[in-house]
């Protein structure tokens, strides 16, 4: 397998050029080493950044990649006196696009990832509701979320919930389908007057065996008969309730995320 | 201020897409309204996406711009039918850097997100780490941590380890200093241990006063005069036990990141 480094090299925190780094994974026959240097803004860093492309180019016996967001132009342009693969998000998307914008774009460091940030204080806002409404901790709220997520316990509610949070500022409660919801045979009472905004989670038996029994081994509770059961009993609650589902198994959180987004919202945001 | 409309389209989740929306933040005097298409993955939902194209343009008086990451060419030859201004991750970023590699990349939908992602199920233990160990709920297993958080109540500890955990799937505890501690004059003794690992988290007494009124208003907690002994205690603490700590006032959590992942890693990954 070919090794090869990439360095995310930015005057901020580096989490922008860092998200850029999700398309190496269209590159599966290289294993790349990823080496993050946030707060690069002075000459004296791009030098230590210059000795680490110089150090990783020796290790891997190839240039690197380096992933560069700098404002200052006399920074990117001392950068690039070294040997290295650049993608200059500068170069290639902030100023041409200012040129479709006809509009200067602002070049001081890290202006993607501050408080000031558009979306910053709704999404810090969102964290706390959902950390507040998660797994079914209180009922007082529930008017205000934007989704509710159901399902079995261990089924992904509270990691979806989270990442839809921080990543979209949406305010997600989540909360447990329980062996009294089953015997019961409906939807708790306090989810009727929210079915508009209910969003269902389900999983395989075998996984969900697999992840409760990790917690509690060789319980009733994660046992695979008990596990299909409930699966089934919830699947049957929310067919009744005419609630979408989907489910966790094979799809990571910001599948399920997008899903949930294209429920619940309209595309525009 | 002008009006422009950005679309995410994508045959994935749309999330890489989407987190080079942040760059917009250079520039302020053009309000963006987003627009997340993602699972376009077929000739119909181009279409779609191609109604939706048109019917920015004619509400802003100006063309959208489209970040697009479509791996199959024939879809993203037909969206370029289009008038927008497009920015094409495949063109601009994979196709370039399959070059650089002498590779050819995968080309199909959510390569990116899925959960056979390099360190999806490490993001996901830590997620359950950090939610097990937020708050200083249980001592049990801090030697996992690779970092713990301290810091006054309500100064941004548990957002912090919640994106710590999320984005880079680092376990991190956190763990409050509270009114006995202060009492004490010492660290809790089972942090003594763990020195090596501990960050602290500082904020601004008028802050942190707004912080805590807005949960408890009026009370003594939430006291600004309260606030200001808290917080000149725990630095105290943190200095006499030689912690390094930021201040989380005017900082996101994406940039206490960065910072904290400078502190306690080294650069590569």
């Amino acid at each position: 397998m070919l090794n090869r480094t990439v360095l995310f090299i930015s005057d901020g925190t580096g989490i922008t050029a860092g998200a850029l780094g999700k398309l190496l994974e269209h590159f599966p026959s290289t294993h790349f080493t990823q080496v993050r240097l946030p707060f690069t803004d002075t000459l004296d860093k791009i030098k230590l950044a210059q000795e680490a492309i110089l150090h990783a180019t020796e290790l891997d016996g190839g240039r690197p990649v380096v992933i560069m967001s700098l404002g200052n132009i006399e920074l990117r342009n001392a950068l690039k006196q070294s040997n290295a693969y650049f993608i200059d998000l500068f170069n290639t998307f902030i100023d041409p696009l200012g040129l479709e914008l006809d509009q200067k774009p602002l070049t001081g460091a890290g202006i993607a990832h501050s408080v000031m940030g558009s979306s910053y204080h709704e999404r810090m806002e969102a964290i706390n509701f959902t950390l507040g409404h998660d797994d079914g901790m209180t009922n007082f709220g529930l008017e205000e979320a934007e989704v509710i997520l159901i399902g079995v316990s261990r089924c992904g509610k509270t990691p979806t919930s989270i990442y839809l949070a921080m990543q979209f500022g949406i305010k997600a409660a989540n909360y447990p389908l329980i062996p009294e919801d089953f015997e019961r045979g409906v939807l708790p009472a306090v989810l009727h007057k929210h079915l508009d905004k209910i969003f269902g989670l389900t999983i395989k038996a075998e996984r969900l065996h697999s992840v409760r029994s990790e917690r509690r081994p060789d319980s009733f509770y994660a046992s695979l008969e008990n596990c299909r059961k409930e699966i089934a009993t919830a699947e049957g609650l929310m067919r009744d309730a005419g609630i979408t589902w989907a489910d966790s198994t094979s799809r990571s959180i910001e599948e399920l995320s997008a899903i949930i987004l294209q429920k619940i919202r309209k595309p525009v945001n």
